[in-house]
């Protein structure tokens, strides 16, 4: 990540956004600040997916939700653009990533619901701060994520695998790291597992299905969270007509401290 | 409450629910089990309902969403019929009350999608062993429930006001209260206000619009909770062509504790 952009503001690093200065992961920006993942639907599939959120709170936490065709927030930011203010989507076709533009103002209808779920980035700082390492910010990566053999409840059209994040750290920081990130309930809250991958059908760490790898070293395990992509996972499945999604790690940041959405 | 009622199961407690032989409020059954409202709605209302929900969280905390024509429990209990397990219904068309039936078998339809909303009588037994008076246990009451003047915010075709419920307490006890019911996020949680009534537009704490009035004592201080009733408000002013729900404070009562909702 270039310096400058290191000190922005949510409203600034979105602006510079809209402008197509980043277009990359979101990991280093704004510390501290709520970042979301984004699923756009059509509106004849937004009951399946607020439903599929209802059953899967954990991967799913619902943070905001628009009007149909209505593209601003009101409650992350005010009137943010959800067209223009995230660095990078992903534009799917009945299931199939189609594109990876950096604005998707060309493709809005009025019949698009924007769904804003919570992300771990969102704690990331405040691992730190305990002391726990976060090794993708060490490194200046995107987090890894992988599918799970962990299936989700089905909700109408939509079913599909658990999709987690990973932090690799020493064996006794694992308390504390439950500790902390349980703490932040709508940003996917305390890890679903830690240890040995193939219990949740991960087959090799150094080859995430989404983000990139990092560093594991001697003596320490690797901790799984619920992860905002979980519901590209199901998209993929249930091939729906028309799927916009923010390209993982490359998040909506929104005003709202990480705290603010647990008080 | 007839004694023999008093320390039913709640299996025990939705089967004579069923036989039609416990058709009154459920304030004392079952200490320390999660209650629910009921919503039923067809499935051209739920999406504007299940969004109601998402954005009033504190009125409308959803514990458990059935398919479409659906009427068996899976979360709150293993297979109970939504259409007979609760004391009392209340059955609306187009708004207007019509009909409060102890069980709905006859008015079953395979669009009808079934939604369970936390209660704040799954924390009545958490107050008092913290020793707060739950006075309308004491009276052997329903609990008084009341209209505010605070607008939810809106979804789709549905808006309203808040509805809440009250007890009563000494004013040096309402620090408890706080703590103690915010432990339960999932059953409405810590009060919305207490103290003068007219602050959120309540006339008359003799005559609540649900449910019955409960003493209050000489330097006792009325303490306000989101309730569940609150999507009955917007039911009658949006007026879908059906809609079921219990008869306020006879809520579905589940096998689960109150706290395991929450862990």
């Amino acid at each position: 990540m270039p310096a400058q952009h290191s000190q922005l503001t949510p409203a600034q690093a979105r602006a510079a956004m809209a402008r197509g200065e980043i277009t990359g992961h979101t990991s280093a920006l704004c510390p501290g600040y709520a970042q979301a993942n984004l699923v756009i639907l059509p509106r004849d599939w937004a009951y399946d997916f607020l439903l599929f959120c209802q059953r899967n709170p954990k991967p799913c936490p619902l943070l905001e939700v628009l009007d149909p065709g209505d593209p601003f927030t009101r409650d992350l930011a005010q009137g943010a653009d959800v067209r223009d203010t995230l660095p990078r989507y992903r534009v799917w076709y009945k299931g199939v990533l189609r594109d990876e533009p950096t604005d998707i103002r060309g493709l809005w209808r009025d019949d698009l619901v924007s769904f804003f779920l919570g992300c771990s980035f969102s704690f990331d700082l405040a691992l730190k701060q305990a002391g726990v390492p976060v090794r993708h910010l060490e490194q200046g990566r995107n987090v890894p994520m992988y599918r799970t053999s962990r299936p989700n409840r089905p909700a109408g059209r939509l079913a599909g695998p658990l999709v987690v994040s990973m932090r690799p750290m020493p064996a006794d920081l694992v308390p504390r790291a439950v500790e902390v990130s349980g703490r932040y309930a709508r940003t996917h809250g305390a890890p679903v597992y830690w240890g040995d991958p193939a219990g949740i059908g991960i087959v090799d760490l150094g080859r995430p299905d989404f983000g990139e790898a990092v560093e594991i070293r001697p003596g320490e395990v690797p901790v799984f969270w619920a992860c905002g992509v979980t519901p590209q996972a199901a998209l993929m499945e249930a091939r729906p007509e028309l799927a916009i999604t923010h390209a993982p790690g490359c998040m909506f940041i929104g005003d709202r401290r990480s705290e603010e959405l647990d008080a």
